[in-house]
């Protein structure tokens, strides 16, 4: 288990790292971070998500109603910090941010659970996402239910 | 909303898109999709994480019991897939990515609960990753409880 030998292709290798290519942006009344709320479900304002063309045909499948996972590149985040005072608030003791939801993380992936409210083309209103206006979308992926529903 | 125009800095920003870099990497004995479960609860074995040295002041609030979410890069997908027949069953209707959890897709960004069963300094032992051996970890998250709970 200590073998660091690897084969195979890999996609989207750059240079020391793997290349993200956002697929959308969020579109909200949220610019930036001291009036944003810490979760989607603590007070979010509804917000848009304006899909590339180019990923048009994946989208086809979202329904108005569906509960959805966003995965959003944070990319306001500072990715050199390690440890961080949960929810920003100093009276509470450092922890190291693998344990947090900080934004602030060496790759500041954002996850959030997202109920869809309007579909119009590209354009995707949803709510309870606590994303700054213009954040980068990566990717969206379906809710798992239990085993039998999959 | 239909404003392109965006300000402010931006992190991890490559030509063209995001860098993401490796924070440790899957040890399983998982080595090829074909015998890959489709998710982690369906008969994934342990797997171990090994992470970079560089974030371990990161780690230090990880315990054993916990359930965490791992974020990984799944490398030997295919980026240019946007439509899937789901869990490759050439039976079911063809359906768009971003309503599946297929590997293939723009950003191939695997989601993973897992069970932490053993800490041994950077190693760590989980349960339900189906991930394969090799394959890049690029963040780990708390499952997040009730609102009271945060």
């Amino acid at each position: 288990m200590n073998d660091d030998t690897r084969q195979g292709p890999e996609s989207g290798r750059d240079e020391g790292g793997y290349v993200l290519r956002p697929i959308g942006r969020v579109r909200s009344p949220l610019v930036d971070r001291a009036s944003a709320p810490r979760q989607g479900d603590e007070g979010s304002p509804e917000a848009w998500i304006v899909f590339e063309p180019d990923v048009a045909d994946g989208l086809r499948d979202l329904a108005v109603g569906a509960d959805v996972l966003v995965l959003t590149w944070l990319d306001r985040a500072d990715r050199d910090v390690l440890s961080v005072h949960p929810r920003g608030d100093a009276r509470t003791p450092v922890r190291g941010v693998f344990d947090t939801r900080s934004p602030d993380r060496p790759n500041p992936i954002g996850l959030h659970r997202v109920r869809i409210i309007t579909i119009d083309g590209l354009r995707m209103g949803v709510r309870d996402l606590e994303a700054l206006d213009g954040t980068p979308i990566v990717d969206v992926k379906p809710v798992l239910g239990g085993i039998g529903e999959r």
